[in-house]
């Protein structure tokens, strides 16, 4: 365990519960809290004392709610305020930062560039930003104690670690302590499709299910499943690799040397090295790709319709085999989702089996900052509730 | 719930996991259970003194313990004859039966065929089935209370009800009730995939997991799939639908209407009706089929070939996805698994992405009465821990 790892608020289960679904689903009486948590209204009264003294709880007037309800009671809600929390992403050119209130909410973003992936660098660039984003409210830096930091890769969250990250170059790599020491806060680290599923899943589409799924689209195909309310980790440290789910095994070659996977098709450089070779033109920018198959050229619009098709099969195959009640698809691949949603919608729409195609999707683009409101999402989880294995 | 519907023996949470865990990993003394469990010694002899009394459990004899440890310990182990179960497979043309001790050894078995599906004669099918079992011996007869029933389909357990079963031709049929009341044993219905899944999980390969993949290969593909200890059932009722993965959007048609699903490549029906297509003879045979493969037809070969890649493609997106710890591959297709495992092997090696790999996969044919035996460790299952929502 991270030394510097953050306590969580709550001691006891019943506490932990209160607090959770108050901060995902609040504001709420005690008496639906009672309910919907199978506890009495009396334990969640004693649950919520502490919380109530020390602010992160208020309640909300009694006059706020509907009249003619017989005695009048005051539902539970989170202060917002009491706490803020920084979200930091990584990545291999740049360090996306935001602080975020206990509603995840974001209050606060800057970014700035990294002139190399030492881990060094990235230390005292993060270091910087967080001066950066705190100095401009001293208030605001007096409530933040606490740092979610997300990166791609094979994240070890619980000893602060990123075991394998082959973006940014890097194995086996201390992260929590040294960001811990050289910002002062407690840091948790986390891979950021994983940090951005819990955000999605307890900030947004995702609030009140228990089996909830999000996949992002970009330079990678990756995803987050929830099932039973708990975040899929795979037995040797592999799931959600739906980027590598094959969906033509006579198809390109992946990166991974596997043929046909979804990132053979629907990665960001597997649709550029291909929209190049199409065009014979070796410096196209992405951008010139998605502009070139919206003016007409059916050759390169061919093959976002392949990767939205093959997106939207491996999107299937997680209905089929796990049956998640919704699925946000998202991502800065989306940013060209006019290119793809409709062969996603399609291929879903044909191959999901049977009820399986109840399940909603929601196709949307990522907004630059989101990334780093996950790994601040990742931080409201661990004083909220603490990770369940 | 259905009204026959079993008592599970354990009342209180501390009780349901030392039985269970006595039963599937047993013999334990109080001491490793306490520890294994995270609760008191005390507690583990408080949980346990109700099913001592009642001949549930029972103290093995110190000195089979290992010399020179201390004070002797008398390990906790289950009496597998204090209670046995019946289980029954229903297919569309015969009824098969076993009669399980506690630990899902089958202690007798039979099977009749069935002249039509018609849900009447299914019943009186089962009822006399179960005399014909337990008459041969009245001591058995008069400890058995309860029968599990697998049937293919769309199952509600809780409500002992066939939703949907395409093979047997059944829409919202009740069947814990009328079988209850023939045969005077308190019923539990389940999915036939589901029930294998679950013998498996708790006195197979899984036993010690709590995240255990078993797939079925045979008339349909279909798969069980347990994360954190939990069956997945989907949250509109479709989950493990493995044969529904497309491994390739423009291969054959499936009978669910979508192109290249697994069961396309790979069902009996799939593979025999592209044998006939190739080879011409419209009465040909599956096992007529395998014996051309192995006698050398290359174009025969080759659709076994292609059904194992398909196969050991599906596989693949369960572990890229889910990253279960352990995958039994299993069903009676591979009473010709010899045309298939290699392929299996190789679509598995070729796609699993980086560590998932390491996740091993057993395959192996599936004995005649193993169905019947799933449905009667789901009848032991609800004895021993009520499934968790």
């Amino acid at each position: 365990m991270n030394p510097r790892s953050p306590r969580p608020l709550a001691a006891t289960p019943a506490a932990t519960a209160v607090l959770a679904m108050v901060l995902t689903e609040g504001p709420l009486s005690r008496v639906d809290l009672a309910r919907r948590l199978g506890i009495s209204s009396a334990a969640v009264t004693k649950a919520a004392r502490p919380f109530l003294d020390d602010g992160y709880l208020h309640e909300l007037d009694s006059e706020r709610t509907a009249p003619g309800a017989g005695r009048p009671v005051s539902p539970l809600a989170i202060t917002p305020d009491r706490e803020f929390v920084v979200g930091m992403k990584a990545t291999a050119d740049e360090v996306i930062g935001v602080v975020c209130d206990l509603k995840a909410r974001i209050r606060a973003s800057a970014h700035r560039s990294l002139p190399d992936c030492d881990p060094a660098t990235v230390v005292t660039t993060l270091a910087a930003l967080v001066d950066e984003l705190l100095d401009a409210d001293p208030g605001m830096r007096a409530k933040t104690r606490l740092m979610g930091l997300a990166v791609s890769g094979d994240v070890d969250r619980a000893g602060g670690l990123v075991r394998l990250s082959p973006l940014l170059g890097w194995e086996r790599v201390d992260l929590a302590g040294p960001v811990g020491a050289a910002t002062g806060l407690a840091v948790v680290v986390e891979n950021d499709v994983k940090a951005l599923t819990v955000a999605e899943h307890w900030f947004g589409e995702g609030v009140g299910t228990d089996d909830f799924t999000l996949v992002t689209v970009g330079a990678g195909i990756g995803c987050g499943i929830v099932t039973g309310g708990r975040l899929l980790s795979g037995a040797y440290g592999v799931a959600g690799e739906v980027g590598h789910v094959c969906v033509d095994a006579s198809g390109p070659v992946c990166h991974c040397g596997a043929r046909g996977c979804v990132e053979a098709f629907a990665a960001t450089e597997a649709i550029l090295g291909r929209a190049r070779e199409v065009t014979g033109r070796d410096d196209l920018t992405l951008s010139q790709a998605a502009e070139l198959a919206r003016s007409g050229s059916a050759p390169v619009r061919a093959l976002f319709s392949e990767a939205g098709t093959a997106i939207g099969l491996g999107i299937t195959a997680i209905v089929n085999l796990v049956g998640p009640e919704r699925i946000v698809v998202s991502g800065e691949g989306l940013d060209s989702h006019d290119l793809f949603e409709t062969e996603i919608r399609q291929a879903y729409a044909t191959h999901a089996f049977g009820a399986a195609a109840r399940c909603p999707l929601t196709i949307r683009p990522l907004p630059f900052e989101e990334w780093a409101r996950g790994a601040a999402a990742v931080g409201i989880q661990t004083l909220f509730a603490p990770a369940r294995r």
